[in-house]
């Protein structure tokens, strides 16, 4: 007998004091029912992935918690990162695992923001399977001009977004101090994905921006010089992507999204990276796969580098092997593969 | 009223002597009711491709004496080029422009292998919407192995074909002195394609074999050490493409056919191409598109490059000069935008 069992994978915007990420991880520790899995600071993008997961009721309280903790805590104006975001939290999705629809958690998601407008200090923006409206849907539209921009949209002098999506759902719709603290927090749903980085072997992200370009599903704008433009789609389907430096070890990665990871297997994503790095006399130093993963997908790349292994294991084994997931950072199956480390807490 | 016109494009493998190639192209004319669009002879693919068009049962004549000429006057023995070939007319596709189907124009292919095969002295194959098998289809499968790979086929000591695509349709199916000059001759149907080469500033086709392989539908394959497989697709759909080096104009290019202008539009192809050349610190130096263009393509091209433009007249101009297509080629509207043949020919 299964119940609902919901994941959120919130990103603060704190990559690299682990005293307030240890202490807004412990507010969600906290909360009866939420079972922390993964926690995964990035000094280079400044940034830090939560994966949490329990039944639907408490993975909301867990995520209000943590939202308030971050507003608390956290401070946008200094904030510098490789990444873009909008504020102390920037991506709160909720993700269905077993028994639950990705309507159901839009519906989550929802409940969460229209709790943290009661006070009104906040920014809040609903996206994904949460969107109020269908121009909202894309992360990247609502985030566009990220913590800089906010300013402008609030006061109206901002030219960069359409009216359909400059201002909040909810929440604080005035700049004040406190919003500048916060910036604006971005809330959703979504269906499971994996964030998937590969390693390039280059300081600086120039190889890394070209191959993020041309294998993120939405390819390339194209400009003519009289404004026309068109766009290329990219070498992979399903996925966002971008390249990044990372400073702190030297290299850089082309970040990404698999958004469907049936339509674009992990090998499939590490090889065509390859394949372009060595375009540009460049080499991959293995990836790196933050949070969670489901089994399948590292069952069937396994088989990819390894068509003659044949038990859970092995092939596993061989997928670290051949993806590299333990070449800059570091890979435990029990703790990254979503299956057993549900098993490992007891199925939660 | 108008009545059935079949377009046909066969492509000669002789692309540098003058008297040859006049010779092949004259037998067309003689042929009544064949009006010959277009010669475009290349010395660095060492192949000249001829475009025709006519009544249906004009079309045949014209096809079957080319290829007797093409037979009679050309030698595959000493042949060396930069394109892909297995024979003497290395494709020669019967593609509907008016009032006729696809099917039909396949009919017309049989017609053709059918009345050739009396004599029983040329390998002959048929592909594209002829294909007598689904594995037969793609012109690359059958013509794998090239003119150098013939004899093993036909003598059967070749490993890289299946039983499938490894022997001709009809016509010789043993090796002799007379298959030896001739080759294997691909005869065919298609939908109506563009082919279209991009520039490239640089000598030798390192950069433009990149660009191919990265815009070209069918992407990169792409293995593993132990032998497994997945392909990722390309940035442009329903293009087949590949670099190849023009050392006559000292530049490379991408060399591709859109075989759906509609899905791939010349203006994405160029801009795309150019794109990627700039990834690479070169630069396009124009684009050329060899034989017809249906005139919507050169108006949508146009409306990307010139936005305020309305004539027909100025948006062509307008994807002439964008496009480049006179930079190291010469593109003449009357002749080149199949519309505009047909009125020059009185409607054929």
């Amino acid at each position: 007998m299964t119940s609902p069992l919901v994941e959120c994978v919130p990103n603060i915007s704190e990559g690299r004091d682990l005293e307030k990420i240890n202490a807004i991880v412990e507010v969600v520790k906290q909360t009866p029912g939420c079972t922390v899995l993964g926690v995964e600071p990035d000094a280079d993008y400044h940034r830090t992935v939560i994966t949490f997961a329990g039944p639907p009721e408490s993975v909301v309280e867990g995520a209000i918690a943590l939202i308030e903790a971050s507003v608390w805590l956290l401070d946008m104006r200094n904030h510098k990162g490789e990444h873009p975001r909008l504020g102390v939290v920037d991506v709160c999705p909720f993700v269905p695992l077993r028994d639950i629809t990705l309507d159901e958690c839009a519906e989550l998601a929802r409940t969460v923001v229209e709790r943290l407008a009661q006070n009104g200090d906040i920014p809040l923006f609903l996206y994904g399977a949460a969107a109020s409206r269908a121009e909202r849907t894309m992360l990247s539209h609502l985030r566009r001009g990220e913590y800089e921009g906010l300013k402008a949209r609030l006061d109206g002098s901002d030219q960069t977004h359409s009216n359909e999506t400059k201002l909040p759902d909810a929440g604080a719709m005035i700049w004040s101090e406190s919003v500048a603290r916060s910036g604006g927090i971005t809330v959703g749903a979504r269906s499971i994905l994996v964030a998937y980085n590969v390693n390039v072997e280059e300081q600086g992200a120039s190889v890394a921006k070209k191959i993020g370009s041309i294998v993120r599903s939405s390819g390339r704008l194209l400009k003519s010089d009289a404004g026309g433009k068109i766009r290329s789609r990219g070498m992979l389907d399903s996925v966002q992507g971008m390249g990044v430096p990372v400073d702190e070890l030297g290299i850089s990665q082309v970040s990404m999204n698999l958004l469907d990871v049936e339509r674009c297997p992990l090998h499939l994503a590490f090889k065509t990276c390859e394949s372009l790095a060595e375009d540009h006399d460049t080499a991959l130093c293995g990836s790196e796969i933050v949070g969670l993963v489901p089994l399948q997908a590292m069952l069937e790349a396994g088989r990819y580098f390894s068509p003659d292994a044949t038990s859970d294991n092995a092939l596993v084994s061989a997928a670290v092997d051949g993806l590299g997931l333990n070449r800059h950072h570091h890979f435990d199956p029990g703790k990254h593969i979503i299956e057993w480390a549900l098993e490992q807490e007891g199925n939660i």
